[in-house]
């Protein structure tokens, strides 16, 4: 395809450009030997994160009006906790092991890959973190972003076409000007279907060792790459 | 005061961050040599520039529903090639034209400054500018912003307080952890008034030769400046 006309990219975060599982179950271990808690961390963590797509989809669907995903985070965290019988964690402790989030760390791909593509294009998060969560992880880490984009400024969580629409129209640009870039099939096929253009990233072991979904492109992306670094390779191929 | 409450600073970007008049004109004169139209480019900037308030004002007051600042640049432009008999440019030089409000420069110290309060601080614009034309701002010129955040985002042109308050709830912070920085006494009042920190900053050029505004402080901000560099060395004193 003819990527000239290509201005922004705008990210899937969770799993595409950050490990979130790994560094949940880290921050899920720190705590438990500081407070003396035993726990399978991973289970937490999967159990976390399976929550999460449920409880968007309240708010998606109108059941709930808007809330930032800290909430639903929190929220989860809560039902969680209690359903793996893990107590006496403080609120201090509950928040701090909410934000979690926001200290996600990157795949080892992801600096080096974003801060080549950013010699070319925009680069903006267009993910169902809220701002805060996003700009803290970016300062964590360094993630180069011009500007964060997502769920929280569109009002409407992913794979709302509002999220993609109102994200575009933020950056001045009609959908074909723009790259989504994902690890995960739902989100590029929403976008693709307003006229994205689409870029896949395999990311084998986002879920874990037993991954069973997203291992494969489900349709014919504009890109498919191994890592952040391969999708720079390809996109920078002409320079 | 205590710093170490502030997590945040948002910046006005207009005047404060970026030299607009000596921009305009540059870009006036490079427009008028290539095709050969003779015109008072500083007239024409300030000229431009006095219908921004009472554009946005329009917006302000519900007069005109939601509209993005290079929408009014743009209206506000069309009005003042006809006041001063300016003709001949195409539909794309005018939009050339109106984007140079996404290519202004610097003043000297506001990479430098921006740069060292980063370490410390949450930065992120806070402009009644839209995303996109800060977004390519900050590219033109490598301002580091964290997030851009402003009018566009909250919907509504400061001064109103919706603008302020939409901001710091994006950045998960309350009005007293945040800093709002910027050369206008108006800016500064409307925001102090909803809890927010405040620092001046000298920008007594911002106008040209015979500035008659915005000259001193009008209130007791918590800081001061001559420049970014100088509010840089006033919070990380105590590094």
């Amino acid at each position: 395809m003819d990527f000239t006309t290509i201005k922004a990219l705008t990210f899937d975060v969770f799993g595409t450009v950050v490990d979130w599982r790994s560094s949940i179950i880290r921050e899920g271990q720190d705590l438990g030997r500081r407070l003396g808690i035993e726990a399978d961390w991973a289970s937490v963590a999967d159990a976390w994160r399976g929550r999460y797509n449920p409880s968007m989809e309240r708010v998606r669907s109108g059941e709930r009006g808007w809330v930032k995903l800290d909430q639903l985070h929190r929220e989860n965290l809560l039902e969680v906790l209690e359903a793996q019988a893990i107590s006496g964690l403080s609120e201090a402790e509950i928040d701090h092991f909410n934000r979690a989030w926001h200290r996600l760390d990157p795949w080892p791909d992801a600096v080096p890959g974003l801060s080549r593509l950013k010699q070319r294009y925009i680069l903006a998060t267009l993910s169902n973190g809220n701002v805060a969560l996003m700009v803290n992880m970016a300062r964590h880490s360094g993630l180069p972003w011009d500007a964060i984009l997502g769920a929280e400024t569109a009002r409407a969580y992913k794979p709302r076409p509002e999220a993609y629409l109102r994200s575009a129209d933020f950056l001045g640009l009609e959908p074909g000007q723009i790259m989504m870039v994902a690890a995960h099939n739902g989100d590029l096929i929403a976008a693709g279907n307003l006229g994205f253009h689409t870029a896949f990233i395999h990311r084998p072991t986002e879920y874990g060792p037993n991954q069973a979904t997203d291992l494969q492109p489900e349709r014919d992306y504009d890109c498919v790459a191994a890592s952040l670094q391969d999708l720079a390779d390809q996109l920078l191929a002409d320079c």
